[in-house]
């Protein structure tokens, strides 16, 4: 498939790695906060787009992830985009539906992107923003 | 550092990949709208804090990219985040200023995610979604 072709066409074809995942961006829905970002193989994409669920695949673990299975939060899939060039996703999750409770960072907060870089006197600093905890990963992932 | 140090101190530490690269999220600081994704390395994001303007690693050029260097369309950070584990990089540019022929991505639209995935009846499909071209790419790449 030439460049035009991939970029132009209604064809899906993703790109996926030498590891054979693709990476993947979650935003809330409503607010479009970038909650996360994961991989998916093609099994993962697969059951996402069947289930309507987010699956991902842990590098960490080497397996099949389906998001929410242990604290109870899935991530409903409201939309799912490419880009340009097929080698990234882009996921729009509803988790408004789940209240308070609803952490997509296994650290409790809500979004994974709870600290700010910005350029200190001596080199790059973090600040915490938004990292308010809506739960204690003790309470959730005690096995 | 310890898992916990990483997720939990205020010291950036942010993790390359084997090739040297992080991937670096861009939304519209103003809307959220994921606009583009991206890789830096050490170079790249050195440069983006020192300057407030996004610079990346292109893979496809092996180069250094000063974003907007070629369209003019520079693109301005209001702020730097990053993940739980720091292998991942979220950064909200304004482009609102430059007007509406701010486009992010080279095939001329504002965002790269402009074509949505869905399940159709033999496998997943695109359509296109807010996938207006605000400039020709004819008119800004040609040398």
């Amino acid at each position: 498939m030439s460049q035009s072709d991939l970029e132009e066409s209604l064809s899906f074809v993703p790109k996926f790695d030498a590891a054979g995942l693709i990476p993947c961006i979650v935003s809330d829905a409503v607010s479009k906060t970038v909650l996360m970002f994961a991989y998916m193989n093609a099994e993962s994409l697969e059951l996402t787009l069947k289930t309507g669920e987010a699956h991902y695949w842990s590098r960490s673990r080497q397996s099949l992830w389906h998001k929410g299975a242990t604290s109870g939060y899935v991530q409903r899939v409201v939309e799912m985009r490419t880009d340009c060039d097929q080698d990234c996703l882009w996921i729009l999750v509803d988790v408004a539906a789940q209240g308070k409770g609803a952490a997509a960072c296994h650290t409790g907060r809500k979004s994974c992107f709870y600290r700010e870089v910005t350029m200190g006197d001596s080199g790059p600093v973090l600040t915490f923003k938004d990292s308010e905890r809506l739960f204690d990963p003790k309470d959730v992932y005690s096995s």
